[in-house]
């Protein structure tokens, strides 16, 4: 038996992330959750929010002081009959005897025959009564009702992305929950028997699995709800039931590992039976992609690598992941390169950078695998496929990570 | 009787800001925690961590593909016996017999004797043999142990904003936990009689209680971890239980309402008993606050007006909570006015505002209990104390909400 490997066409960045594009975007359309006030900053509201009622919802005082008829004080100082004092909180049905005061707190109920309030710092209190010092007119620190809001007027809108102020108004018309879209749920499972879960001891030939809180972590940080993170060894009946797992929990999958061209390629092997579509995309880290559809989710499958992983996840996945979530487009700037650059012919190479004050310079250590360089980049330098060999000055495009 | 209210010198907005960030800064020297690594995105590292081990951890191929020794295949095409096949993840003992080659995966551990990798594209296989048709210099696409990093090798400083990308690097040298610096806690108290809790009905005279929400929002946002929301009556007993409760458990005591000028001021009456300042700041929203220190713990006592409450917190209590969570300042920048402006003499006002691309706008509805009008602001307008008037055009301060 002889067998060459034949190698698929290779197919573009842009035409492989439009597809998961177009694979995602009916995400955009999914049901709303009732979530409590607390936990609803930063979320978007699904719909549109109307006052229940009056803001004030009754005429109170404006100032601690006293309680009066603009008329009484039409010539000062006058002093006044105490008629009472009303709290803040009081609940009791109030009248101002005619030519009298009633001392009155801040946010108080004014006593029907009342027009006005006269802060403390302008009175002198006696016995039984009260010496008022300036005039006021009718009006003067009475919050009228519904003057903040109307009862049944629009608070916020669908689409609203919810901050503290939002929060502080819809909680002062007693709202305890908001409506909001859910976040986009995601569910990981990386493959290799390989791997090994922080905090075992390794044995030769395994390393530590990164991928799994790596992807947690990118997915979370771009508005996704991460409902599991599972693993599964190179045995397809195992990569089978974590499957079945992960699309009965979310509405995407991504995996990690198993796409390439060895003997094991478990992701590979059981979602191409399955349906999936893989092979190469001119990108460099992460060639080797898969796209598949398994009972109606979508399932991205990334290369194992850990650079690979998470340079596939920014350029082909974020996008879309972003707009689902109603998070703003990250900036994506013009830098001159401070380092010469070489690039594979056929590749879109995204090499990792940091930017400086004078542009951005390339990192040391490039290779896929080189997981602890990485931490050092800021930005990917997008190098475009038919660009093999760049001098420092030129200008490139960097993603932000 | 006779009483007359005498009213404290104000002090200025600076002044009172200076005391509270004198009174948190020792919070800087707080204590740090370690968090498992899916919940350290964001947090700060407390220490340098070193890597526990080289990465790779051992020799490995970078290529599905065959290892073999590079003067086996010095002419090619050479056909060469196969001695075996190399999974990711095998960890036993392996030597290329001499003139062989070994089927070799991705990440799996090159074998003693061998010393590069033909990727499986550039092969053919046989009936155990292998046909390799390109020649490979000694080193090419095997990853030798400590290139990436070396046990012992800094992987990240103290004081590292923890981002996905340092949460991979660190994950795949095997640690479970990060030491951060734990957050500032903080127990939110709100006071009065009036305030009713979300999802209540409202008796005449009440209102919703929408500070405790709303402080324990802008805290969340502010990289604080809010362990309390209580609230108190006006009853000096209950409030002195909740503040009891609340310097327990927290680093920093707020509460809101209680302060002013009024009889039942719960706040102001327990704290002052207590050594607490009480008095007027020269601001508009906000005038009346308070400093006390608690069994050692600050309390921060805002008015109880919503408007001033946020207020007060993003002026007084936002630079220094930043700051202690290592977070950037939020930018403050000078924009054109574009209405005119009056404002009291001796205030220092903050106008709520909305950014527009040829300035900013006064929000309609400044009062200080107009908490849905403040909803619309994306700013505040700081208008210093000794301007009374300013006209449409003139540059203004601006502080972002």
């Amino acid at each position: 038996m002889s067998s060459r490997h034949a190698v698929a066409p290779a197919r573009s960045v842009d035409d492989h992330r439009q597809q998961i594009e177009d694979l995602l975007r009916p995400l955009a359309a999914r049901e709303s959750e009732a979530v409590p006030m607390a936990q609803a900053v930063g979320r978007r509201l699904s719909e549109d929010v109307y006052s229940p009622l009056d803001l004030p919802v009754f005429r109170n005082s404006g100032m601690d002081g006293y309680a009066v008829r603009a008329d009484s004080i039409a010539t000062v100082p006058a002093t006044l009959p105490l008629a009472g004092v009303v709290a803040a909180g009081n609940t009791g049905e109030l009248t101002l005897p005619e030519g009298a005061a009633m001392k009155i707190m801040t946010g108080a109920p004014v006593p029907a025959g009342a027009d006005c309030v006269v802060p403390v710092e302008h009175t002198q209190s006696g016995d039984g009564t009260v010496t008022i010092e300036t005039t006021r007119a009718a009006g003067d620190f009475v919050r009228e009702p519904g003057t903040d809001v109307r009862a049944g007027q629009l608070l916020a809108s669908a689409g609203t992305l919810l901050l503290p102020r939002h929060i502080a108004a819809l909680a002062a018309v007693g709202l305890a929950d908001l409506p909001v879209t859910r976040k986009v749920r995601a569910a990981v499972i990386t493959t290799g028997d390989e791997l090994v879960p922080a905090g075992s001891p390794l044995l030769p030939g395994q390393i530590y699995n990164s991928n799994g809180i790596a992807l947690a972590a990118v997915l979370t940080e771009n508005g996704v709800d991460v409902v599991s993170i599972a693993h599964s060894t190179d045995d397809p009946a195992e990569f089978r039931q974590r499957l079945a797992e992960a699309t009965a929990a979310a509405d995407v999958v991504f995996t990690s590992g198993g796409v390439s061209m060895g003997d094991f390629e478990v992701v590979k092997d059981v979602l191409k039976t399955l349906g999936g579509q893989f092979g190469p995309v001119k990108i460099q880290p992460g060639g080797p992609q898969g796209i598949s559809v398994v009972d109606g989710i979508p399932v991205l499958s990334f290369p194992g690598n850990p650079v690979s992983t998470i340079v596939s996840f920014e350029v082909f996945a974020r996008p879309i992941l972003r707009e689902l979530a109603g998070l703003p487009e990250l900036p994506r700037v013009e830098l001159p390169l401070l380092d010469p650059v070489r690039s594979p012919a056929g590749r879109n190479q995204f090499l990792r950078g940091k930017v400086t004050d004078t542009g951005v310079s390339v990192i040391h250590g490039q290779g896929s695998h080189l997981i602890a360089a990485m931490a050092q980049a800021d930005v990917l330098i997008d190098i475009p496929t038919d660009v093999t060999e760049l001098a420092a000055g030129a200008i490139v495009r960097v993603h932000q990570l």
